[in-house]
């Protein structure tokens, strides 16, 4: 909308601090908006500061509570009184509807300054934003916008990212171009100030384009998308299903992508095997190849996706087995080591990965990995279908 | 430490806001710690506006330099060129040791306050807290502490939770109880000043004993503390193992369930089963339950969990099937029904879910109240064992 967001401060439920957190961030910037503290609770606060930040008084009012009364109605439960505080506002405000909760928003103006206040609860909050946007366009009708987009690298570290496009990195002007490390993933966010979106849109394509032909397919979305929603999407175009056999992930692949509506089109089923016992009696692996080469080893990674993959009947299918720690380590075993297999209609191909961080850091590395894998496999495939 | 978090803010990698909020935040604040923009990269501008803000030349330090060449020494990379940077710090400074990155902390001490600079990635962030720590009890030997315990509750919704002890929620003095609610759980946060720990605890104490009183068994654990984590405690003392099959969670309480650490001892499987071939081929459920009832049913979450439990030959067994959305909903199955069955030696008990929310939360609602229903019977066998 071409309002550059310049603060983001936190602050207990402390009276005292938050008015003078509210009088600061209403001295220097334009809009304020607050999220947390509309609760029923006697320690959600925001509404009663913000009233006396302005000097308006609360008023009650009847439309919003009968609203709240309808929420609990919906859900056949009886309204507990404490809700009822929800209804008050600080006069003159006006109110925004809350679809998903009780707690409605407000908006208040006050010397010319715009103070928004929102739950804190996500969705509640998310629920609102389209009529917040609503008014602050209608508030400061602008020219300009300030577009971003996020390139999205998987399979390569930050500094090696960093090293194929450090000469576009900017972070001051009109154009910025900055380079984000995530645990499993890197994001790249150029963002544009312009008079309008496809203006913005013009300064932000070339450089967008030129990061991608530098790092190839080692990017793999943009913006929101993620590495699940991708793979689906390849999976779905290339009418392929996929099962997956989960050994230290523990059921985190599917998990992920189950997270993606629809994908019950290509994903079937996994098999959560955790115990060696599991992997033979469930999944075929045989007892000679565990005991020669161990649980963590590329043989039984190939014969866990080998054996689901027969199970479900599936087109693709991935193993993966490894060591999340922080016991089961050996001299020759570390933690982090996990070997990924995937078995395609062509061949089982597999990887060695050696992962670093906590427990939970290595389970998503290792999805992410496996993830990539089958994403790469489907990007080859699609070229030689060409 | 006694010493009181009052703000909180986030700037982006603009050297002049950077710059501006470094100099607010040394003026109302005694220590100002920040964290990120120590990378390697052109943006990662925290180092260079610090020496700036406190007016001290950034010195290279052979010392640093090598750490930094050792680490990629141990991983058998080759230095990228553009790491060197990150072995200069303001002259004067004290540096700190990242044992998991290349990034050093940096304390600097300027006009009798103190500025600490910690990288960004959390895990590397952490490695230095102990140091950090060391050096605030060196710096400021103070008699005050503040503790901090959190109350977890699951199974309540916040009104319902905060209407039992609302008398006890105080905001402001030395001793402030706050309720904060999750999507899928509710936190009671006691905060005490003392001047010691164990004066401290004496303030808690007995707060906790009545919060947990009124409470009783939705009180699931204290501060970090997870369901996850509490299950698995409660499982291997009871010496019960558990198996998981999953139809509309895809995973994420196999997932949960493996993020402990020590699961292999009562966790050895798990079937995510999305399709109903599946439920029918894997877990035996019949092909006539299905079409009579319908995938998303009582009888269905029980034939599930009674499959798993079979071929996983566990003594406990969650099924859990459900509609997570956007699609797949009927007039009489909305999104977010869910139901539960937990299969034990004694019995089969099921349960009836109506989430709310998007397909992630409701994903989360589902997990959170099936692993609740395994604390719940494990509660309740200890009893009667007893």
């Amino acid at each position: 909308m071409g309002i550059e967001v310049c603060y983001h401060c936190s602050v207990g439920d402390n009276p005292k601090r938050l008015s003078s957190v509210l009088k600061e961030a209403l001295a220097r910037s334009d809009i304020v908006i607050t999220t947390g503290g509309l609760g029923p609770t006697v320690d959600d606060i925001t509404i009663e500061t913000i009233s006396k930040v302005i000097k308006k008084k609360l008023i009650f009012k009847k439309k919003i509570y009968k609203k709240i009364m309808d929420h609990f109605d919906r859900r056949k439960i009886e309204m507990p009184p404490i809700n009822r505080r929800q209804a008050y506002i600080p006069d003159g405000s006006k109110d925004l509807i809350n679809p998903v909760g009780t707690a409605p928003g407000v908006i208040s103006e006050t010397n010319g300054k715009v103070l928004i206040a929102l739950p804190g609860v996500p969705q509640e909050m998310k629920s609102m934003m389209a009529d917040v946007i609503d008014y602050l366009k209608d508030r400061y009708p602008s020219k300009a916008t300030i577009e971003t987009r996020i390139i999205k690298v998987v399979g390569l570290p930050e500094s090696a990212t960093c090293e194929k496009v450090q000469d576009l990195l900017k972070t001051e002007g009109d154009v910025t171009v900055g380079i984000y490390p995530h645990t499993a993933w890197v994001d790249l966010k150029i963002n544009a100030k312009a008079r309008d979106k496809r203006a913005a849109g013009r300064k932000i394509d070339p450089i967008e384009k030129e990061i991608t032909s530098r790092l190839g397919n080692f990017v793999f979305g943009t913006n929101d998308e993620t590495l699940e929603g991708v793979v689906g999407e390849l999976l779905t175009t290339a009418k392929l299903t996929i099962s997956v056999a989960e050994s230290c992930t523990g059921g985190l692949i599917a998990d992920r992508l189950t997270n993606v509506a629809g994908s019950s089109k290509y994903f079937t089923m996994a098999y959560v095997a955790y115990s060696n016992q599991a992997k033979v009696s469930q999944l075929g692996v045989s007892k000679k190849t565990i005991e020669r080469y161990g649980a963590v080893s590329s043989q039984v990674a190939i014969a866990m996706a080998r054996g689901v993959k027969k199970i479900a009947k599936t087109d693709l299918a991935l193993g993966v087995t490894g060591i999340a720690g922080p016991t089961g380590a050996t001299r020759q075993k570390p933690i982090g080591l996990v070997y990924i297999a995937l078995s395609s209609p062509q061949d089982e191909q597999w990887r060695r990965f050696n992962f670093t961080g906590d427990r939970l850091a290595i389970k998503l590395e290792a999805s992410q990995a496996a993830l990539d894998m089958v994403r790469w496999y489907l990007i080859e495939r699609c070229k030689k279908k060409r």
